[in-house]
């Protein structure tokens, strides 16, 4: 058996990802989605294990000090972080595995383990973007003018990642990730294994 | 428009490179079939231009001194090479261009343009490549023996390729020839251009 490949996904905020992520396990039990560790409080509804691995803080520093994490972040005040765990267990049992996570965990990621490979999901444009935000419906004027600053800051940085997909219909993004998933499959390090046998 | 792509598809014989070429191509006119300039004659039904290009040695040799060659190389007294004029048009009319071409044609290729992609069809396993090898009916046992010891020569260079396929079954091997184009139009290199605009 062929053991999984981890795949980041990163994107700006209104970009879609979410409706690409879903769409793309639609029906997949050979993917595996990473679920992100949080020191932060449960919201009704939400099931340990299944949106979060709730823990406190005490927890997540010891799993700091085993070098427990992918790549860990703090966000008002809560911390979040990748179990390496489930991931390899994943990996290890043949599943790809998708980290959807922001471009600086990225690039921790990236740096402790260099074959990751990030897909980078974009708008088809700037404007398509501000229309997405501002058709959410949820954010003022203000608040979509900021995302759309942070979206082109994410956008320079970027061009570090190894694959960009336009988000263009929800249809050819996943055509595409799929694409991409394949492709890093048929590597010859991967391959020539194979034949060497 | 987005400008085409130039993938190698090379594989050792009895692979079962042409199989796989004639599915992928089916019913599909977004892709170009190189076709190689020959000094040889051609043989009864051959057509100019569909099959070879067909020259004399004094045009083969013009062409060489106008570096009007991609790649070119000699067997069996006579001259094959891939003129570079049809594959930059197909290129320019945002096709994508196959080049069936051997490991070595394969390196001038690449040398010339390093933005050429090259993908290596592998045999699931040498036992298989050798009853392929049989199955054809084509062969003596030595001359048998003498491509399957070829195509491990060619396998041992082959690493440098960016993909192999393994042709397991044609509809795989096609599947991933497919994502693996799909994939490389991902390249930020390539969609970075779009949102800078």
């Amino acid at each position: 058996m062929t053991k999984g490949k981890t795949f980041i996904i990163s994107g700006p905020s209104g970009v879609g990802k979410s409706t690409v992520l879903k769409a793309l396990f639609q029906g997949r039990d050979d993917l595996y989605f990473s679920i992100s560790a949080t020191t932060r409080e449960p919201r009704e509804g939400e099931v340990d294990g299944v949106h979060y691995h709730f823990m406190d803080v005490a927890g997540f520093q010891s799993m700091i000090n085993e070098d427990a994490f992918l790549e860990y972040a703090e966000y008002v005040g809560n911390f979040y972080g990748t179990p390496k765990r489930f991931v390899d267990e994943a990996m290890e049992q043949g599943k790809d595995v998708i980290l959807d996570i922001e471009v600086q965990g990225a690039l921790q990621v990236y740096t402790k383990r260099p074959d990751t490979v990030r897909i980078f999901i974009a708008p088809p444009s700037w404007d398509e973007l501000e229309r997405r935000l501002i058709g959410r419906g949820t954010d003022s004027p203000e608040k979509i003018n900021k995302r759309l600053v942070r979206a082109k800051v994410e956008f320079q940085t970027a061009n570090t990642y190894d694959y960009f997909v336009i988000n263009d219909t929800v249809e050819q993004a996943v055509r595409e990730i799929n694409a991409i998933m394949l492709a890093e499959h048929c590597k010859p390090a991967e391959r020539m294994k194979i034949l060497s046998e």
